[in-house]
């Protein structure tokens, strides 16, 4: 793996920044549940691990911008020490939001400079933890387009992030196609030395897989409330226990940013409220949802394995030409710069889709000790994998044999559901 | 009661904005717990009161400034409707800061021109509501600066409100003094006229009082050591069981503002964090500390009888030239503007002071069924009356008769403790 | 004092078993919430009461039955040491009733033979002592009953503790009549040498009452239906604001053991589920319920002065001939044994009398330092007084200078309303 | 599958009363957590599935023993409608004891009546769900011992369950042997139609194994000590997430019933406390533990595939001969009936053993819609698998194919660790 350029390294840090751009002071600051963060902590947080991973160790006479940053904006390194708690960045008014851009600007500076530096030799070492910095500052950016959507989803007033969306054609959403793969040995993970990956999408290795088929879209806000209007709801038999709990306990009754509005289905948006638009896909929801779903159309979640395999089959650029976008598209047929007609419909990367699979370690993964290992491992308990991208997902941080991992029962992320079949 | 005049409302108005300067725009939107809203809040709350109670009332034409702000910014007027939750406070961005100041502007503006409009006229209930929007207002001025201690308090940066604070001399506190006062039926409360008060202050009523004494000054910092260094906080038996329960779980075991650093006793103050002043009062102790220290000194908090009583006898102007300040000042000897020389020992509202009475009302109360009527009798459980005024209660806002109320285990209240005995 | 004869320590200790004889072994265990304990804790700390105030300092050479037990049956000591918390004492499964009715027993009858070799003394100490565990233990008589219904109360089966009580005519309710007290100094509590009296009865003292007037009976059924049909529950400024907030969490729509059954209130009972009977008084309701009625009913309620003045003054032969009951009886006319004719719409003893007063110190009372000193002191604060006695309490525990004391939250105690007015 | 005859159901039913025979009536009652149900209660719900899924579908003219009885004896069969909430189980002091075994007794007196009367017939539904009934009934037999075992814990006084337990030789424990395991396709779970099997063993499918190696025994409480000694619960990076936040929390320090005393490692057991045995296996751990434990060692905990495979080529007499205990034995020799000599060390079913999995469906797995398929479906989120059994599981009940499941926190299990290594 060559270094990556300053060029990239401006580039993706800027991107940060521009995401940032329609916020007022005010929005910098909140944390609107335990799951969101501050924007203002997202930007400081993305700094501060080049800060230590980097400065620190490989910039000599490097100084620390300011002696508490490791401990505010430290997230959940052990190994780096004691952190001011996650339950309380919401709590912190200062540094500002112009303290953090400087600390930022800082930070980039020296890193260009070390970069400079490094010109003429290739040190692996380094050239791992920039890549893993700036893959970290991606998932960030992602992640302040989610948290955002949270905190402005929450005040009455409805604010709105950006309304320059263009209207979407009300075309019709075709019938899902079905593409069939048969059973047998495949190979899941990567372990390339060409590209970057996270230690979690390692080792590559064997896994037998069943006949089976794989959608060649999501499901649509049409046929959700389908499900919703055959009382899916309301029938325990579709559900895992868990999931029955909370809706039992009021927690969840309809994709978690839909709001009845004078009886009209309405969605909450980074554009505001808008009604429902039944040709998008349906977004924002649990893995218990999306499993009942898929128990109610007869079908199942793919497992990672088929999920993988399909869609590597399937189309190995479908990924291809994905703008950062913040609503997933409507389906619709568009046109590709290479001449080729794909349909959006059978377009990887609007929402995460859930996966049957829990989140566990590959045969011959190995924990690492060091502060960086403490990045994916010390996860693997408890919660589901998520494969794909969203609109919201950087193009450059897209890959087939990403691993992304939350709890059943999160909302929050733009999330979906692709549906597999045995046959 | 004459209506208050344009000067006075103006000048109440702007002395909260006053407050607010040394702040940032991020330092006006979080809620550090649920007792504490953010100033910009406090702002808009404010002026919600005047809009609600005055402008959409008495002043005809009158749009309102947002239709959605009658929504945020009622506190807990069950009369006017539903409201946004407390607890949800610190998640609002929006309005932004800006937008609040010119809602502030708009409705100072229509205040002043409604004032004009009236100026030949009496009206006895205009009157009376634009007194209690003042008083109300005054009450916030002091809110705002509990709150912002609390929120610079939990900060690691330890941000300064300000720093203007002049040095204070390390004078010795003189023993305390008593005056005696002999027991019979004395008067309780107001109900005149003239002045305006809170309708908890009310009716003015007769109380028996025992025999007894009561302090020229409040506990300082160095009394209170002792009571720490003589095992107070590990001695059941000086507490009440529910003070005892705090301290067990570990939610007590010094004045809530105090740090030990390198073995040293600090406050965190308003001017950042700073070695603990011994000729100072002791501050933001809760009911249960302050109740334990008054046992172990052999002594009892004075009840609102003995304490309204005895303050009314030892000095008629004892709250005289009391500034606005952010600390309460050290005990020490200095000059009064008509000559007397008094001491600082002897001066009323440095800290509230705990009395031992539960906030009840007093006989003949009546709970008002309109709005208003929600601004104090609906607290008369479950709380403890505070008597005097603190450094940081506006000067025109005090009176001898003034009920103050709060849950025994607050501290981020400027409280302190003022001692009685029997004889 | 004299010294307890032996025959009143026997009846005393083998009335609370005899009080016990419905329960099945199950019953003695289970505690179905904090407020409760389980009917052996009861039996066990009672008698650890008298093992470790009693026999462990007065009789020579007594050995303690169990070495755990003093850590099981401690309840809120701090100074008698380390306790079995309270939250878990339904955890318990031994010892086993059997074993402690042994414990029972042992001690009862190791207290005889201290008693039979003290004869011819008359030591003031042990009188006390012996005094106040007898006092003790008929508290938790009352106890026992009152949790008995609560772990009834929460059974599908609805146990029945006993079906003896006789059917109720079905006479009318008279109207309140109302006597009159005029202002002016009065006497309340007691410190006489004469009789038994608990530590925060005294010290007597004098108290300053308005002019008032005080209900002659408790308020019926039949009244507290007419505050809830004119929709006293969803009026909010009937309520004080904790009572509010209560309300609207769903915790509280009607008086505590009432059930509605095919639209006809019934209630819970010791005797099972039977329908509301309108001519008795309204019972099991919290502070908050007591207060909001007595403001719709533009009353007040009683301050602990207005009710021991006026109680005193009205009759002070009002517990004369009170039963130990299940119930409260109906409203009735009934014959005394001296042949005076008196109702029990007079007769206090039915139900605890919620006043207006917070439970604190009365003026000059010590806090004590030892162990019995926790008995009553530890908890004046966030409780309000009840006054009187209910149908549950043991007659010779009933004094007209009795302060009772609870949260104004709860619920399963034996509590009704009694009216009072200005005039 | 044939009928299971009426000897078997009379001595599986039989067995469950011979397992409460040292309880004391208040033993039945309690419930110490919320995983723990009272002993009376599974022994009605045991009784109410056979009454609710046989008599009342298959018994003409079968009257239910108790309307109620449904309700409270359903645990979470949502088809079978409302039932009293898990957490209150422990309110319930009737049905007493005594009337839960005249219950018990009915019920098995009309399945035998029933089983007389199908004697003739073959009939297939009848024969899966009395099958069903039994093994319920065993599993709740394993539970009874883990509840009472946890009940007795809570407990100061510490019962004793059974004292006749042999002390055990001291005799060392060997070094675990390992062996080897060639990588490919293998075969896991089972749909045989000639024994019984739960829904969630099957469907029989394919999975690709690694090259590994599995252990001969179980890790002893000597090797976790040398964990222990290694500051295994201070090293962050050997645990998962919510594993380390559980120690910080002060939630896990050691394993579940051990207990120091005068310095010295005990154990809380069945037969009371007692030393800790340095020759048995360590038992009830979470998964937390396991899995850290397994990570020191440089191993990790086997897949379920791994595990099934390993064991099924092992040793397929590896359960014989296994008698229910409360105890798991000590590592050591002893002699088979068969006059092979097998060492404990190499013996299944002294402990459950986690596995790494995830708790998941098997390929083409149905949920099912009944009653019946709330079994197990249900619950395959957030929970792992584990394998074996243990020496309270019924030796009758034990299958290598059986997947046992529970979240990675619990501890109260007999559950243990064996390793297994990638080579």
């Amino acid at each position: 793996m060559l270094l990556p350029s300053a060029l990239t390294f401006k580039h993706i840090r800027s991107q940060t920044e521009k995401i940032c751009e329609p916020l007022t002071t005010e929005d910098y600051v909140v944390q609107t549940m335990l799951d969101v963060s501050p924007t203002k902590w997202h930007l400081g947080h993305t700094t501060w691990f080049f800060e230590t991973f980097v400065l620190k160790i490989y910039s000599k006479n490097y100084k620390e911008f300011h002696p508490k940053y490791n401990y505010l904006f430290n997230s959940y390194y052990n190994t780096i020490g004691h952190r001011h708690a996650r339950v309380y960045r919401g709590d912190l008014t200062r540094p500002t939001v112009k303290e953090i851009y400087a600390y930022r600007k800082h930070v980039t500076q020296h890193i260009l400079e070390l970069l400079e530096s490094y010109k003429e030799k290739n040190l692996d070492t380094l050239n791992k933890i920039l890549l893993l910095g700036l893959n970290h500052e991606q998932q960030h950016q992602e992640l302040i387009l989610i948290d955002i959507k949270h905190v402005f989803s929450r005040n009455p007033l409805c604010p709105i992030y950006s309304s320059d969306y263009p209207t979407s054609p009300k075309t019709e959403v075709k019938n899902i196609q079905w593409t069939s793969f048969s059973s047998g040995v495949v190979s899941l993970g990567t372990d390339g030395e060409e590209k970057f990956y996270f230690d979690n999408e390692g080792p590559k290795h064997q896994v037998f897989v069943e006949n089976y088929q794989l959608a060649d879209r999501l499901v649509s806000n049409k046929e959700y409330l389908e499900f919703m209007n055959d009382k899916g709801y309301e029938t325990h038999c579709l559900w895992l226990s868990e999931g029955w709990d909370l809706i039992q306990q009021g927690g969840m009754k309809n994709p978690f940013y839909w709001i009845k509005l004078d009886g009209q289905w309405h969605e909450f948006t980074l554009e505001g409220v808008r009604p429902l638009k039944l040709n998008e896909p349906v977004a924002h929801i649990s893995y218990f949802e999306a499993e009942a779903y898929a128990r109610w159309a007869n079908c199942h979640l793919p497992t990672e394995a088929e999920w993988e395999n399909g869609i590597t089959r399937m189309s190995t650029d479908a990924f291809m030409n994905k703008p950062l976008d913040i609503h997933p598209r409507p389906f619709r047929e568009h046109h590709c710069p290479d001449g080729k007609k794909i349909t959006s419909e059978n377009m990887l990367g609007e929402l995460w889709e859930w996966t049957s699979s829990h989140y566990s370690p590959y045969p011959r993964y190995t924990f690492s000790k060091d502060a960086i290992g403490e990045y994916n491992g010390k996860f693997m308990a408890n919660q589901f994998v998520l494969r794909g991208a969203a609109c919201v997902t950087p193009q450059s941080h897209v890959r087939i044999t990403y691993r992304n991992f939350y709890p059943a029962n999160t909302k929050w992320l733009f999330s979906g559901i692709r549906l597999a079949k045995y046959i």
